[in-house]
């Protein structure tokens, strides 16, 4: 009964056969195999356009080296203020722009309103060079309370940017568990909404660490390469970074996987929802559940092995008291049953 | 009728004589003089405490020298939103630091309070590695919005700060015009309520180009004397920043000149204020007016000469529509009689 | 026939077991997991110290990483003008560091001298705040030109170092080889001689993407968890590092991976050291052999299907002719003896 | 008879005299008055050719920011061993860029050619992304060591940087006794050459504190605004930063300053090369003179008030015994006189 975390589970088996596979013969190291350019290719089909695809091992990396050429250092980056390159980075957004500001925004859900990024852009009117100016709107699909922006809740909010000069930035970690929800076109859910530059996740769905870097207009690429180099994160041998997405995109395993770990987090959300004095804090449109229990419970549920975190991020409207409950694409019909009976054992 | 903002005049004539004075001869450069010990020595004395002092050239270098001795690159500056470092120096805190996160903090009329820091912390709970640790809380005094913190509301706040394991730092832009609104000692402004890192503001007040930043722990100091030089903020011909401060702080002139523009911005308010249509925004504490004129007169003032800028901040609450007018040293009342009467007669 | 890079070939079979067998099960991410504590341990054990060790994906962010603790953001880091560190990572240390000097040195076979050193101190005499102050010594063991430090070399140059308040850096990507073929203990080989840091390295040797940094004085790693996570080396599924780390060390499998290449580059070097017209350019002794042909056999040769680089870099005394020939762990004596039959073919 | 630098005296009258005329009135900060646009202006008028021209107040400002716009933070910036940017600036260029390298390239008297600069490149093979790619070519003008590159040699080495796809950076902190020197214009001096920015200097020359920085193309002046201002370095009353490069400007102050700087040089030079036992090292072609006394000589000359430093730099000939000795604008005939016969009573 692990629900701490979608990266607390290993690899999927499908994609563990792929980087054995992979461990054949010499091939040119640092992403000059075969491989990896077929690998990159297959996003671009999946995408249905010509991207320049950069694969990493981290969603942080992923995240901090997409920022670094969207932004100058000088600039500003709005973001979700539960968002996790505001909360979970440690300052990595700063550190590979090279010192961009961060402006976090409030919104109910995890979710940002073109009002509400409007309001944050009007307190910043232009003054060069006084203001830092501000050069990119960060949108998470899914997001960190696990709801899903629509199709046109996306386009209204790159519109928005773009309407003001900035450039759409979206963090992809769950955004597989997002198109398995949604049951649009990847192409519908980034580029065709207004988003420049996805950082595709894979870490957190079946992969072992996994993230694709994806620019929808090649040029704005940039100098992405000699950043991801000088950072660090240019694996040698990419070959096994690419074998788990070669994996991962074949035969849709990527929506497969991710719908089994929504499926499962719907089950526990229905299922707590029903149970007198639990509360469902937000819509649970994804993997992952946030959820209120009576006093006492969230502690006795760990006694008996459930794993599992409170919530707490600025903004939250639960006072610490809100657990998160994620669900991953291991968690199993038996596993969410033997947590609800326990749930229902301690609440009465 | 210049109310744009108390740095567009010149000096004063003691510093401009002080500046002469000290052009005679060879002596050390960088800070190697007689002339600069002298006036280090000064600042330890009316600050009643054996400081580190160390003189830089603009308050956007003093800021960020201190945070980047104050907080590590991952750290997180808690600010007002308001704050000249978050809204002002075009991300130079987070240039300065290497990265260091600024988290804007709501407030009423420039001020923070103990409960807005504690919410605000209580948003970022403690996960090492994952949240970029808070380092610092910046307090402005006098602050961005004419207001000035009482000495027991900063030792509330100082307290708040060093409990949470925070650093005080405190931009003293305008610290002149609270000490002189104040009537207490520049010890009991600053390191008696907690305040770790002061950055003594001369250039809004009198001088030419002269900030100084002061470690009352000296050690806390640390590597400033590199950071300065690095960032090419240690001036060769240092005796002539020296000299203004010898100027300015002897004989209290730099609290006879910030005493000056409070009482003409006292002035200025109380006649705003008496005025039928004319609303003041905050309190003035003070060199700075903050109000509301009715619709089209601060256009009508403009084509007659007077100038001023409206204040548009995140957390304005007055759309767009309020104007800021500041008193400089050289304010005389007669411009602010003359003021007045424009706006007596706009208004009707 | 590819001699191109240790990094070209895949992973043991050893270690893909292990990465096999650590996909089972939920365990806590970051590294938070049993696995990870225990192969930690595993090093303290064979470097017979208690030491703090942390596992990155790759060499670049090791080194930058061990650096940006190593040295403050205005130092001066010492090494070798060969060195990966300063030719092969994009500026990676400048970027770790927050903007550290490289300063480097010249010498014989990629190796630096006491002598060497102390003459490139001796040209930045201290002066501050104005030269940017040494702060580390970075060497290479095995060096970038297949050469070995003896114990008493590293002793040398760990005194120089730490007698002008240096510490010292050690960037072990071919620590393994250079451990095989000196047959003394990783601790002599590390801080018995003086090395404060080691960089680990697994990635060259039979791991897919594995390398630790290694602290001998666990005090000296400071805030470096801070560090890795806000540059995005925080594996989330750090298991799977600490699986091949595993795997790596048991049994001394590291020394063995790295005895084999290293046999077949002394096979290789011994068997074109016998050709006339061949000439081996520095000693060989660890897997790398550098050689020049005569002319035009290099392009023959990989005509043939050979791969290897030419390898130019500054105090290259082959004036572009000298070429690269790597020995991986699973490069093979039948190899080797049809690449020599080719030489010998192609030499007359 | 103080030799130690051009910056250890004030400002010439012509100067102070502009500062104290600036100090009238109410004008628009941050450079926006008439005064700072028609000084801008006049720079263009100088060199002959619309530039783009922003002031900071310091010499390691001015080469920092200038460096910041003309390389990527992963570039590599080619420069003397020897020069200000790599010895004296505490890692300045290294914090303003992001993070670019500096590599450091030897030559005779400080000054650099193009064989060293071809062979500096030759050692760094393109191998995108591995290697960090130069970006820039920085050359001192008048040098470190006292000397002045031909126009034909500022050609040259132009030539090279171009054709290397370089930028050319000049830091002329001495550029107006370089210019006083050769008696040709500003303008074949710089663009003319192929001088892409220049860091043209005033603070070692008769101003209190004032640089410019000049691009010949504006188009590479980028975003230097935004940078000069998150690096504290626009100051607020621009005004008297303006005001002292118009005094210098006029009626060539700055060439007859330079011109009175550079004769008390040669004098000097001369009346020491005259006398046995000291030996000149290098030509003194500008306002520096660097001799090698006998043994003692220097400590004695120091007992009896002379003021120099011993020359210590990577590359010295002489072994820490060499001396730097500097005439400033205000040197005199009577001081030049006088240390001679000094030395001639040490000499024998």
């Amino acid at each position: 009964m692990n629900f701490a975390s979608d990266n607390c589970v290993g690899a999927a088996p499908e994609v563990m056969d792929a980087i054995a596979r992979a461990n054949d013969g010499a091939v040119p190291s640092y992403g000059g195999d075969d491989l990896s350019r077929r690998v990159e290719a297959h996003f671009s089909e999946i995408f249905e356009r010509d991207c320049a695809v950069y694969f990493v091992a981290t969603g942080g990396a992923a995240n901090g080296l997409a920022l670094s050429v969207m932004s100058p250092p000088f600039g500003m980056i709005l973001c979700h203020e539960q968002s996790h390159i505001q909360m979970d980075e440690c300052g990595g957004p700063e550190f590979f722009t090279g010192g961009a500001k961060l402006l976090p925004v409030a919104g109910v859900g995890g979710k940002l309103t073109p009002e509400a990024v409007e309001a944050a852009l009007a307190g910043f009117p232009e003054r060069p060079p006084h203001g830092a100016p501000a050069s990119v709107l960060s949108l998470t699909q899914g997001t960190e309370c696990g709801t899903i922006y629509s199709a046109s809740e996306l386009t209204a909010l790159c519109k928005t940017a773009h309407d003001a000069g900035l450039l759409v930035h979206m963090d992809g970690a769950r955004f597989a568990n997002a198109a398995a929800a949604m049951g649009i076109s990847p192409a519908e859910m980034s580029w065709k909404a207004g988003v420049d530059v996805l950082c595709f996740g894979g870490s957190k769905n079946g992969c072992m660490a996994a993230e694709a870097v994806i620019f929808f207009n090649k040029e704005q690429a940039r100098d992405f390469e000699f950043r991801r180099k000088r950072a660090g994160h240019l694996l040698s041998k990419m070959r096994f970074i690419s074998a788990q997405f070669d994996a991962y995109l074949d035969a849709d395993l990527w929506l497969k996987l991710a719908g089994g770990a929504n499926a499962m987090a719907a089950k526990l959300s229905k299922g707590l929802g029903g149970i007198n004095g639990v509360e469902i804090s937000y819509p649970t449109q994804i993997n992952e559940v946030f959820a209120v229990f009576s006093d006492g419970v969230a502690d006795k549920l760990r006694t008996q092995g459930a794993v599992f975190y409170p919530w707490v991020t600025p903004g939250d409207p639960a006072d610490g008291k809100m657990q998160r409950l994620i669900c991953s694409f291991k968690t199993t019909a038996e596993e969410v049953d033997g947590f609800l009976q326990l749930v229902r054992d301690f609440t009465r």
